[in-house]
């Protein structure tokens, strides 16, 4: 079976993989990395993790997965929100050139989707969501058995769909994002917009919940309906056979999850009640979906 | 070149024209409909609108668009808001049947869409959004050159977005969805809740917005801003390259165009700014871009 090798970025750490086409890995190497890296210091990192992999496994093949703003055309990094001084990072060409293998280059929110449908609970469906339920809320689209890139590897910008017109301020600069309602960002920046304190993560956020706190409770009663107009949206236009929630926010699935998909099931058409299926995703090591990468043509 | 009949099942009446792959129309039948007919009387003003222009041209295939909820996979019309009496309409099964010809069929946001993308300003798009601004907001949507049906053509279900989580009460039953902000019923039933005054149709609400009624122009401020609202979900989830209006609500476009535009430059990501197009479209006939549903295999 042919082998490649997928690589994920991630704010502290780099992983590269070995796995083949069954999702079996055959080696693992990672480099930490600085959140003050700049290009020359994150490309020699990232050249480390290929060189060590190569070391261990032969591969055909890189899949790399990134944060964005990212240009899929070009391979660039635009910018990234944890590595804070990479800029225009030429990630692909640099090391197309350096190792003279091809490289499949996409955002981290499409490598989970990959992920989850070649490996995870996506198997089996051609077309299917993944939401990041994280630091943000991102999105990535199955269409027809493929990644669905739009313009440059923008497409299902879904934390940035709308559903409180003149709401709550979001991170993107514009006002009532789904993100801005549900993620660990916006929970814990509208439990400061009503007692004008900052929880330090969404795992204080919820542990005040569980504690009957009634703002937190509040702030996610009203977080869970904005996620569930999301999800309203997304079926409206995809008709989606399927949405798989993946990220640190799942680890809270239990005190979310029941009164999210009864208000979905009461909001949507009631012809996609019974079609649309909605569930946590497997636990999957990122560098799965980049390798996934070079499944495709 | 090959010729087809296309079928445009309107409120009032079946339109059928014979029509080429360019556009060039060969036969034009219509017969009108009572709007308590039943399903047989219903069916046989079809068939006579097929047999009137079979003596007039000859033609390959018949391409039938008809106001939803329809099934595409049976070929069925469940139900219509203008003809109250049809109830599970096998209209494709007996057209088949009766005429021993293919019958393809798709819902009239859809067909709209089409026609556009073969005949009008979606001509050499391969990724486009029509938008029915009529009673009701519909939409189509062309990916990759091919109509994005979804799940039994419920695809782009696009005025059942919501864009004001507990907003207004839409047709559909549920709360905030754009269509009842930006649609003749919508901007009428706004304009109701401020006044309690029922206007006769949209043309009366955009004649008070011209007079500077401050209410209607309040109404049509805010549905302006849902509309833009909308169109940005909806580039934020395909990246898609046009948008285009079509329905009677464009003839009033000199009123809200402008603002419109403005505002969705404003709330989208900079990425799509010089991306996305978005125009009124072509006076097309409807029965063009049923007879294009023939042009796909």
């Amino acid at each position: 079976m042919k082998k490649y090798l997928g690589i994920d970025i991630g704010g502290g750490s780099i992983r590269g993989s070995v796995v083949d086409e069954s999702g079996k890995i055959y080696s693992e190497h990672r480099e930490t990395t600085d959140r003050f890296s700049e290009n020359e210091a994150f490309l020699s990192a990232v050249e480390r993790v290929i060189e060590k992999n190569f070391k261990s496994e032969k591969f055909e093949k890189i899949g790399i997965g990134s944060p964005g703003p990212i240009d899929i055309d070009t391979g660039f990094i635009f910018s990234s929100a944890n590595l804070v001084n990479l800029k225009n990072t030429p990630i692909i060409p640099h090391i197309e050139k350096k190792f003279n293998l091809p490289v499949r280059f996409n955002n981290d929110a499409n490598c989970a989707a990959l992920g989850e449908f070649h490996f995870g609970k996506g198997k089996g469906f051609t077309n299917l969501i993944v939401l990041t339920l994280g630091t943000g809320l991102g999105g990535g689209w199955i269409n027809n058995g493929k990644i669905y890139n739009g313009y440059k590897g923008n497409g299902m910008e879904a934390g940035h769909v709308t559903v409180v017109m003149n709401g709550a301020k979001c991170g993107c600069g514009q006002n009532g994002c789904a993100e801005s309602y549900f993620s660990a960002r916006g929970l814990v920046n509208r439990y400061k917009d009503s007692t004008g304190d900052t929880l330090g993560s969404a795992a204080d956020f919820f542990s005040l919940v569980q504690k009957g706190n009634p703002v937190a409770m509040q702030v996610l009663d009203f977080g869970i309906n904005a996620l569930a107009e999301l999800i309203r949206n997304l079926i409206h236009i995809t008709n989606t056979e399927k949405i798989i929630f993946v990220g640190g926010l799942t680890r809270s699935y239990d005190i979310f999850g029941k009164q999210l998909i009864e208000k979905v099931n009461e909001i949507i058409f009631p012809v996609f009640r019974n079609y649309t299926k909605i569930e946590v995703g497997s636990t999957l090591a990122g560098t799965l979906g980049a390798a996934a990468l070079c499944f495709e043509i």
